[in-house]
């Protein structure tokens, strides 16, 4: 499988947790958002809504979407749970992520740190602070008596959770007012084969461009 | 089962057009959004992140996330494949719908309908335009040469992508150049036992409030 990827992103970021977690080597294709390189024909042939990450599977079938290549690379695994009700917990997490989390909190470190900083910047940076903050109370609070987002066990729902709440701070957000959160990210980097988000480290690396 | 929703929301309607599909009978609880219905105690019990559609099990339990609840109440059902790859697609068009469309096309027309048309909200209106502009094209590009979204059958990601999009011209989002969605909108129209998004048509309603 290949994984066209942009190492600083957190969607991306999931993705190779979870491979790693899962032991499934992969290559890692590095693809520069930063340069228009998700707006190439030949990227927007890989995804037509040019964005990473994109799982090129070996039949050249490309499947996007993180948290749907999450689901992909993990429904068989104990990433899943086999309960109906679990399943549908696990992924009501990764559409709060998706929707309430990630286009406050990782737009944000986006903004802070590729953009210039004019007045429409910092405007935009203003509008998204209340709904991340709301996200990360959403997020405390569940967490008492937890010490996973769904049924006492890893799962799908951490992973795609830990990938942007663990740089929240690199978007302004700051964790301290969050201590379950905190203690919440702790056990998750301790989990076996953890991987960091700048290394990737995936099994099998080649590193296009 | 019951559903608590607000019935122009297109996101209780994704779960509202499951049910019917799948025959499955539940009590619609009508909870207002546009008067704090959302942010009272009683229902950040049911869903501390405040939003509708929720809904509550015979036992009390309660899930919340459209798209979660779809798959909760149509995962061994003809509305989700049985081929692993076939999943995950449906589930990349569900996260595709919360992260590249509803955001844009959902949202304007909840403030072109609900909100006074301050110079702010305007200028919210603009910013929307063509990310949501993308979502259509997007999705016009994938029809081509398909009945519906994922291997030719009626799935969840017809049933999430429906739900906003039959509306889109509510938010300003005229569909006339975009004549495969138009198709396909009336495909998803004729299935059996449809309901519209202003109806609901519960087999069991009971309207609290």
């Amino acid at each position: 499988m290949k994984l066209y990827d942009f190492l600083p992103s957190g969607n991306g970021y999931k993705v190779r947790l979870a491979l790693a977690w899962l032991e499934i080597p992969y290559e890692l294709v590095e693809v520069d958002i930063l340069t228009g390189g998700t707006r190439t024909p030949e990227f927007l042939a890989l995804n037509p809504n040019g964005r990473i990450p994109v799982l090129e599977l070996d039949d050249g079938t490309c499947l996007a979407e993180s948290n749907a290549i999450l689901y992909y690379v993990a429904a068989d695994s104990l990433l899943f749970p086999s309960d109906r009700l679990e399943q549908a917990r696990v992924l009501q997490w990764m559409f709060f992520e998706q929707y309430s989390h990630e286009p406050f909190i990782a737009t944000s470190r986006f903004l802070l740190h590729y953009r210039e900083q004019t007045p429409e910047v910092v405007a935009d940076l203003a509008r998204r602070r209340q709904p991340g903050l709301a996200a990360l109370s959403v997020m405390e609070r569940h967490l008492e008596g937890r010490a996973f987002f769904v049924g006492d066990a890893f799962s799908l729902a951490d992973i795609a959770l830990y990938a942007y709440t663990h740089v929240a701070p690199e978007g302004g957000f700051a964790l301290d007012d969050y201590p379950r959160v905190r203690a919440w990210l702790e056990r998750v980097r301790l989990q076996p084969r953890h991987v960091t988000i700048d290394a990737g480290e995936p099994l099998l690396s080649s590193r296009a461009q």
